[in-house]
Parts: structure tokens; sequence; C-alpha cells
């Protein structure tokens, strides 16, 4: 196993041109995204025992990485290899007959995935000689940054919107790294980043997912890549993804395709179909979907599943060309969905997320419903974050069923014992 | 590698006498607590490749547990192998030349190092043909309850003090399990479940901690071998363990003497040295080790280190007796202590404790500064608890520091641009 990067160069997912390997997000010549683009016959070269001889987290797939190829070089809490969890209960409750699987990455170090793509952007941000750590956050990838950065020992200033859940605020604050609150929107933090990026005080600072982007972006593909290897080198017949800039899903697909073209995983009869799960309060690409739009209007979000909430996501487009390529669907739902999808899960598989958990879960009984969705395929749900971050939205749903003086005499009188 | 369990008998921790496996957690003769005794030889011929060849989870112990040996007959969320975390930055803050380690069990699916029990009571009670599981909690362990039983489709009842963080009531209840909130202390709580599980009503109730007891705390075994696993079959020379019962401390003791009887891990010079932490509002361990004591003063707990609230600790006397014998100490640190316990924590090393870990980390400073405990050896520090579910601790104490509006010209008011 080789300890170089199969990564070639950064390219433009607009016009295809193609620029350096460097901190740098919009293609020089269009303006387009740019992504990592890979040495084909060096990721061909990459095999199953390769994988399976690495360590028990994401960097086993490093060989697939454009950078953390040596451990020494890695600014990682090591996070993946979460468990893939067989949900038949909630497949049952569904009336699905294919197996129904729950990937659940709420187990990460900072309980969200966004773990994954921190670790491989702050790896490369060290290798470009970055000081200090940075990002935009509807709130994960906030608490994933600043412990990251904790962890290594390196100054963190994390920006988020004021009006966060106050799990969130917390838990990146007491890493004791800078927290900016932004009275605004996600997308107003994002675009101060962005114009921050530009200024001499932030030269040395990498904005995980703005200048650091292309990078940030792959470590999504892990995600891909375990839910393969854990069903024994095979691709599910359906995934359903939350989607807030859309970018997971589109690298879920990716790292599918990557598997299967250079030969280490087995797609389904008739390929693998891409489901995308957003909230009613912020449904931009869905809605773009559903009107056959090829353009994705901005929205102002709303609702309680804050961690999805981009009104202006930079991947939507790819996510739309995915969904369609693959024959998979869209769809949303409203809070009260959203805090039934939360119990749902918890109920059915012991797995507690947080709010864009329940949106997928909500979502795959939607699909299941309207007839998009097969449910005699097998489907992989994916949960993305921890429940115990966003407790509001369950806080006077849920509670004790009895309360009582401890004696037997009040065990009695509320008919726990006859 | 067998499936049978090397399991032999109960025995009595006070005078000896032998009990079948059975659901029993006093002595007939003598009222004292029973514990698993093995059939020594069985476990003899237990080997490092063994445990290596099994899964990334507690399980691959199965061969030195009472029950699991069979993966199908597990009632588990398969916790463990959580991270060994070299906390160089924390050693020097404490100026300690030796390494230091932090063992992170809130890497565990319900966020705590109460799933490791669990799993080993739960598998047990099924094995016995019980229909329902409960316990007596502070909080950690009826979220692991409540969780397993969501997960094996199982009805479950958990008992808790009612005046318990609200994050862990409803991160219990999210479940669908009935949770009983008790007006009264944790060891009221006890005393009552003790006495349910006599009535005709419990009789096919699985309180772990109560009638399950015997099995219940050899999980806890697993952290111990853990640690040594994870430093190369080494243990370390010493340990800092929370007590709340006591028995997590006394079982990791009786982990690493297992490993070094049976071959699988070699002793530091001079033995380990185990020692234990509790807090100002609930010490009666350590003040009984200070106090030169023999038997343990119960006292009504106060103050945030609700999962340590036990005043009247069932294993204290035994957690008393291993660090006797091992040379070690015990000490206890105030609430304030403790938030910056936890602050400390996740600065240095970017693990979030919940008020448990924070005692533990306040506490190594403490034996540090007062000489008792060596700077210069290996030592690892027990975190048992997730941040996330005591977040009231560092509420008020922590949060963003800027708040601005989304504009450069803020930022610059702000003083992070010139």
């Amino acid at each position: 196993m080789t300890t170089s990067s199969a990564a070639r160069c950064l390219v433009c997912r607009n016009c295809g041109t193609e620029t350096p390997l460097r901190p740098q997000h919009a293609c020089y010549e269009c303006f387009g995204p740019l992504e990592v683009a890979y040495d084909n016959d060096a990721l061909g070269r990459v095999t199953r025992t390769d994988i399976e001889a690495g360590p028990n987290n994401m960097w086993r797939y490093a060989p697939l990485l454009p950078v953390g190829q040596e451990a020494a070089a890695r600014v990682t809490l090591d996070p993946g290899l979460t468990p893939l969890v067989r949900a038949d209960a909630l497949a049952d409750e569904l009336g699905m007959t294919g197996t129904v699987w729950v990937k659940d990455d709420s187990a990460n170090p900072s309980h969200s995935f966004k773990d994954r793509v921190v670790s491989v952007a702050l790896t490369a941000a060290k290798g470009f000689g970055f000081t200090r750590f940075a990002c935009a956050s509807t709130g994960n990838l906030a608490n994933s940054v600043a412990a990251h950065a904790a962890r290594a020992g390196v100054p963190s200033m994390v920006f988020i919107p004021s009006d966060l859940e106050s799990g969130k605020v917390l838990t990146t604050a007491v890493y004791g790294g800078d927290v900016v609150a932004i009275e605004g929107s996600y997308d107003d933090v994002n675009r101060l980043c962005s114009e921050l990026t530009e200024t001499d005080e932030f030269e040395k600072t990498a904005f995980v997912n703005v200048n650091l982007r292309p990078f940030y972006a792959e470590g999504s593909k892990t995600l891909g890549y375990e839910v393969a290897e854990q069903l024994g080198w095979r691709i599910p017949a359906q995934v359903v993804i939350p989607m807030a800039s859309g970018e997971l899903l589109t690298k879920v697909d990716k790292a599918f395709a990557e598997l299967v073209e250079i030969g280490l995983a087995t797609a389904p009869e008739g390929g693998w179909r891409v489901f995308g799960a957003q909230s009613s309060g912020c449904n931009p690409i869905a809605v773009a979907l559903h009107n056959g739009a090829t353009d994705i209007i901005p929205v102002k979000p709303t609702g309680i599943a804050k961690s999805l909430n981009i009104g202006d996501p930079a991947a939507g487009l790819y996510a739309l060309e995915s969904v369609r390529r693959t024959n998979g669907w869209m769809e949303y739902v409203d809070d009260d969905e959203i805090r039934e999808g939360i119990r749902q899960l918890a109920r059915t598989t012991g797995i507690f997320a947080e709010t864009a958990g329940g949106v997928t879960t909500a979502v795959l009984g939607k699909l299941v419903k309207s007839g998009k969705l097969d449910p005699t395929l097998e489907t992989v749900v994916f949960n993305t974050g921890e429940g115990l971050k966003t407790l509001d939205a369950i806080e006077g749903r849920v509670g004790p069923t009895y309360q009582i003086r401890p004696s037997l005499k009040a065990a009695r009188e509320a008919q726990l014992i006859g």
C-alpha cells in the first residue's frame, strides 16, 4: 500500500478546467465549484485487502482520499466505521419487505458525519501550512472543527448563526476556541466567511467549507465506502440521504461509482437509486426536482431542522443531477413529521437522532407511501447527527410516563403492581 | 474458540459461598453480594489471538465474560472498543511527564460506559427468560436500558430520581418505554426497585442492577481489558476512575488481575495503582479512605455530578480494598472544580465529558498536586459519559466569544480584522 495520494488535481464541476491541488474552491475560468480529481490508474490499484488492513476508522479509505495517507500527517479525531444497524422493526412499521439499514453517523467522535469532512479538510489545511482552523456552520460543523482544533492544539474560530440550538453552541464553546455568533442566517454566515478569507488577517486561516471545500467534500465519500464495505462490498439498491448543501448526497453517489469503477464493489441489478430528504422549512432542492426545474430558487429557511437549513445550497444542482440520473426522488416533511420521525427511529432501532435524522426517517415513510421508493428493495437510511444536540425538538413531547413517591404503596396507586 | 462460557457459578464476596449461575444478587447465607466466578482452566486457554479475531466491540472479550459467547444470543448495541486518546496537552498543563491517556467511553452507542454492563446483563436476562427490562438509574443507565430494549423489541420500565437533568430524561423517554420518575434520591429509587423485584408483577422483569447485578457488574471488566489491549497488552501504572457504587473501579482492577493471571498482559513494575474519584457532594468512599475507616457512612448526595450521586455505594468496601491493596488513593472535588475539569479536558483533548468526566479530570489534577499520584508514570483517566447529557453544568459559563452582524464592517468593529 502506497503512502502517496492518488489525487491528481482540482477540476471544475462546470467547465472541466483543471487547477493544481491547492486551497481554492472556485474555478478561475468560470467561478464554478472545484472538486478533487484522481489518477484513475492509481485508484485502480487499490484493493479490498489494502482497505481491510487499514485502521478501524475512516482512514482505512485513505488510498481513495486526497490527503491523510501518512498517519502522522492527519489532523483527526479518527471518525468513521460507524454502525450500520439492521432496522427490521422500522421496516415492519413502514410495510417494507426489503431489508432496511440505518447508517448511524451519530457515533462519530463529535457525534455527526461532519467529523469525516473536517478530518480531511484539516489534514489538507495542515499540509498547506494554515495556522488557524475555521468554518461557517449550522452547528455540527462548528462542534467538529472546535473539537479537532482542541485535539490538534491549533487555534480555531468558528462562525454560527446566533439563533442556533443552545446545545450546539455550548458543545462548541466548551473546547475553548473562538465562537462568533452572527446575527443572520447560515447563508449570511457563509457569505461573511467567504469575504473574510480574502482579508490579510485570515490569510493563514483554513475555512474548512470555504477555501478548503474541495478537500472537505471528499470526506463525505467515506460514508458511501463504509456502507458498501459493511454490506460485504455491495452497493445497496436505495439510499435516503438528508440534504443541506446537497454535497453529502452527491459524494455518497460518487463513492459508489468509484467503488464499482475500480472493481471493489458490485452494483445492484438496475443500479442504485439516490433519494434526498429536506424539511418543509428549507426545501429548495426538492422543490426544484418536483417542478422539473433546472435551477434552484434560494429560500429563507425556517423550522426545527437547523442543521439542514441552507437556503442557497452550494451543491444543489449536483444533487438534482444524481437523483435524476439514478431514478431516485426527493421529499420534504414538516416539523411535526420530523418530531415523529425522531421518535419512530428511536422506538424501532434504539438510535436517537437529531432533527436531520428525523427528517430522513419521516421522508423514508413518505417515499414508501407515495410509491416513489420500492419497499421490496434493500434500503439504507443515513442518520447524520445526534439527538442530544437537538433536545428542544422533543422537549414537552416525551417524558416520564409515571411520577410517584418511593414506596410500594405509591407503586400500587399508580397501578405498577396490583 | 469455544462458544461456551467459562463462568462456573456465583460466589459470595463476603463468605465465599457458591451459588449456581442464576438471577440472584445476594448470598442466601450472609446476604453478601454475589459475583461471577470462572473456571480458571477455561480462562487460561483464552489467547490474544482469540480476542483479536473477535468483533470490533466489547464482545471480543466474550471468552472472559459470563454470557454472550454466541452472537445470536446477545442483547446489545455492540458497545466498546472506544478510543484511548493520548492527552499530551493535558499532561503538560498538569506538569506530568508520564504519558497520560483518556479512555473515552462517551463514544459508546448511548454515550456512557453503561452500555457495557447493560449488554451483559440483558444478554443474561434473555437467557433466563425475562420478558421486560428495567433498572434503577441516575440517568445513563436508564438511557442505555431503554435504548437496548428498543433495539431488541422488548418492553422496558426504568426508574429514575425525578430531579434528574432533563437531557437524561428526554434521552430515555424518546425510546418509547416506560419511565418512572421517583420523588426521592437514587438510593430511594434503588430500594423501591429491590422491593418491586419481589412482587408478582415484576417476576419476569430483569432489573439489570438489582436481580441481574452479578452479570451486569462483569460488563465493566471490558473497560479494563480494552485499555490493556490498546496499550499493546500492557497494564498502565496508574488509573483514575470515577466512583458511584464503586463497582467500575473494582471491576477494572479485577480485569487487570485476570489478564495478568492468565498471561495475556504484563503488569507494570511494582504493580498498578488504582485511584478513585468522587465529588464533594457525594464522597462517602473517599472520606472512609481518608479517615482510615473500615466501614462507609452513607451520605445524602448533593451537587452537579448526578451520575455519581449514590450515597450508599454497594461496592464501596470493595473499592476501598482495591485502592488500599494497590497503594492508590481517592480524592473528591467540588462543583466549580468539576466545571473546570470538563473545560480542561475539552480544551486539551477535544473530548467533551459529562460531569463525571469533569470529576475525574479535576481529581487527577488534585492527585498530582498532592503528590499522591506519580506524575512520571503512565496514567489512564476514565471518561465514562458524554458532555451533551449535562449541558446545565456549563450553561452560562461558556458561549460565543463574539456576536456581530453579518458584515465586514461589523467584523472590523469587533476587531476580527484590522
